[in-house]
């Protein structure tokens, strides 16, 4: 992690990223899979480009459209997305003037209590107070199993806007058929979440909320203009592209 | 990991690699980056529809056909490697009668020490004789500096024809600059490890070496026959795609 300091290294986000993960899991944060589930989401990273394409800026301003206009967004994070981009997460729902919640599939009492001890850290460093739940499920999502499905009232349950990134599938299905508006950040636009999730952004997290933060206050489309189909469309096209260009390079 | 115990279970495979990376982790023998490395190789193989393509079957059959023509052939494994397909490098060694040489990016006296006597333990419980170089490095590959550069004299310094599953860019670009007839295994055909070897094999490590072992004895074409651009270029293809397809499925 020796480049870890030095931004102007080529590799110096991708390293970040790692280290955060790192300390992440020192202090009991992540499932086993984290880091495993991290390097998919670089090599799809890698195949876009590792910048954000036309298609999710596109959905990224319309899905904070969506949230800005909610009656009750909520922010759902789990281990990855803590350890990965908390500070971004806890700047966004202070902006929203929303909770965030506590969300993991493999939820253990020790993971619990390290997330939400690290995300009261950051909102004390960052001078911010947002609400922050998960510590007390009262409620679950209907047709999920097991301690997966659980949430709070006030929280996920009541929630109409619900940004899930790097969200599991199975759960994913489950909070669209509750009716709401759930806006999926996924790297891979092929993942049942990707296809499930009502408003999707491929993009990387941190990488997305940084820009949610960044153009809080412009002019944004509605949500009628969003084409789910298409915007999956696009998001392979640049990632087909991408190989063929690079392919091209390398030769 | 309750799944890796039925072999019945879609994710069977995948589930038992992660079981056999969680084990390696625990003896000490894989560096902080494997897992996220495991991570974009299974977003790979996933793009390649979990099997081995056809130009990935002909590039192991001409990789096979190389080995066994070799004067100084040597397997060259890193950590995950020796996790992920140890007894099946270890069989195939033995089937060629040559060493393998542990040759990791980066050296530890302990990693050392854990991935050897783990080599040792496999080579005992599968009654073979293989000889295991990596323990008394008095060489180094030019072109490399510090503990990557080390390897054995009689190892992969006097090689002819080297296997370098996973290897690093670098590492294999100063192999191939030695003159030797670099064998590469490698999910991602853009990876400069790819772009650089003699002889790419696109494939998953254990798939791979074990369709090597299953057909040691069977007719493989000559090495002539082998054209390394064509054999990249077939590679992306079967993941541009299969992308494609999957997309049409999932909708």
């Amino acid at each position: 992690m020796d480049h870890a300091a030095d931004p102007s290294h080529p590799r110096y986000r991708s390293l970040l990223m790692r280290h955060r993960l790192e300390i992440a899991a020192k202090k009991g944060m992540l499932a086993d899979s984290a880091l495993i589930a991290h390097g998919r989401g670089e090599a799809y990273d890698y195949l876009i480009g590792e910048q954000t394409i036309e298609s999710a800026d596109f959905a990224t301003k319309v899905a904070l459209r969506c949230l800005k206009e909610a009656k009750h967004p909520v922010l759902s994070l789990n281990g990855n997305v803590v350890a990965l981009a908390g500070d971004e997460m806890l700047q966004l729902a202070d902006l929203l003037d929303c909770p965030v919640e506590v969300n993991i599939f493999y939820r253990t009492p020790e993971r619990m209590t390290a997330l939400l001890s690290d995300l009261d850290e950051r909102n004390k460093r960052l001078g911010l107070g947002v609400e922050i739940l998960g510590a007390n499920p009262d409620a679950e999502i209907p047709g999920l199993k097991g301690p997966r499905a659980r949430c709070e009232s006030k929280g996920i349950l009541q929630s109409d806007v619900l940004l899930v990134p790097l969200e599991d599938g199975d759960r994913c299905q489950a909070l669209v058929a509750m009716g709401k508006t759930v806006i999926v950040i996924d790297l891979n636009p092929l993942s049942r979440s990707s296809q499930t999730g009502t408003i999707t952004i491929v993009n990387e997290v941190t990488r997305c909320i940084a820009e949610m933060v960044d153009g809080f206050d412009s002019d944004l489309p509605s949500r009628s203009d969003y084409v789910h189909e298409e915007t999956l469309q696009a998001a392979l096209d640049s990632i087909v592209n991408g190989m063929k260009d690079r392919f091209k390079t390398v030769e």
